[in-house]
């Protein structure tokens, strides 16, 4: 099966949590517009291409067929690429953490453009700094104890004690954080061992980490989800 | 098989969107905070009640399996109550769509609280009507056009050319916008027949029109996610 990616080229942005998925299986994908230019995502965001249209990219073309969401392309890639439990309920607890992922990734977003994802970020700084107080002080370790607690539940290797792509997207999005605030990373990380292992254990699997040493690995950037301001980190 | 519906006693929120699947489905469901008291939610959020931990509400609980996030709810429920494409890529097709409805849902929350979930909407006015501006004027009409045009393309009718979950979340959805953003609304409408027309059959399927003239139905109020302040409506 061979897929095809389509994603904006300059950024990771929510179009890395399939690339990774695609690269730790060894699978064979072609990053559209990395290759064509952006031009290409065009014609589905249009609706003139034949099949669903996305509302946005990341979507993933296979065949005929055209899923957009990033949730909704693991869900489908998932048994394809061996990256999800056989089981209907493995399959939907799989779901049920990517969705909440795509949660705070939502949230980081926002961090840095609390007022209009269309306007600059210098135009919505002081909003941008006071939701990042609440960021880094409630949703960050709220949302980082829940997954150490899956973890933890669970055996403490795996969130669904086998691989997944689960591990895959904790792996992206830890380590965005860790670009965006890396104060206040450092001092949370004491209190995630098993995220930071499981963390560890993603870099180094020999498919992610000839990714990660790979051209194909773009740079955390400040265009991106994720983006370091300094203004926005702190140690609490 | 006898559903256990968790979420909130006092709102419509994220909830709303599983009640409408089982009512039109004339599925056997008990609305345990409704019945029992916003207290039984909390062994599943502190994890320790067996089965993978919700981050937070609407959870489903169904034999052992507990599933949070809308959208795997659906996914799940989809097959079982007869509300989603029988097909592989079908049920994708629905997955990818609720959750675009899910991201601008997770939008409309943050239009009245941009800078903390946990803070007080006055608290953070100035900034709601900044991002309202925008959500009027940029994100509503991009959202809404997407699935006029997703209905278009598909005969007029349904999204995916077949009665499903997603008719029933487009109907929530546009239900709540009407409440939050009466005067916006107005204008857009007439740009929106195929929506108008879909909410206008989904309220009178005969469980749904059961439903929302029962006591089950709680009314939108300034507490959930669709919020009417005045401030943040216009007809731009």
């Amino acid at each position: 099966m061979h897929y095809e990616l389509y994603y904006w080229s300059g950024i990771q942005g929510r179009g890395e949590f399939i690339r990774l998925a695609l690269e730790d299986a060894g699978a064979t994908y072609t990053d559209m517009a990395r290759e064509h230019g952006d031009a290409v995502l065009q014609p589905f965001l249009d609706g003139t291409h034949a099949g669903l249209a996305p509302f946005a990219p990341p979507f993933l073309k296979t065949g005929r067929l055209v899923i957009a969401q990033v949730g909704a392309i693991l869900d489908h890639l998932g048994p394809a690429l061996a990256l999800v439990p056989q089981t209907a309920s493995g399959r939907h607890q799989a779901l049920q953490l990517q969705l909440t992922i795509a949660d705070l990734v939502a949230e980081v977003h926002d961090t840095h453009h609390p007022i209009a994802a269309s306007a600059y970020y210098e135009d919505q700084r002081d909003a941008a700094k006071a939701r990042a107080k609440a960021m880094r002080g409630e949703r960050l370790p709220k949302f980082l104890a829940y997954f150490e607690g899956v973890l933890q539940a669970h055996g403490g290797r795996h969130p669904l004690r086998e691989h997944s792509y689960v591990d895959l997207s904790l792996f992206q999005l830890l380590s965005g954080l860790d670009y965006m605030f890396p104060q206040r990373m450092q001092v949370l990380w004491p209190t995630l061992p098993l995220l930071h292992a499981l963390k560890a254990r993603v870099a180094v699997r020999p498919n992610v980490a000839a990714y990660l040493e790979s051209e194909r690995r773009l740079a955390f950037n400040t265009q991106g989800i994720f983006r370091h301001y300094p203004e926005l980190d702190g140690d609490r």
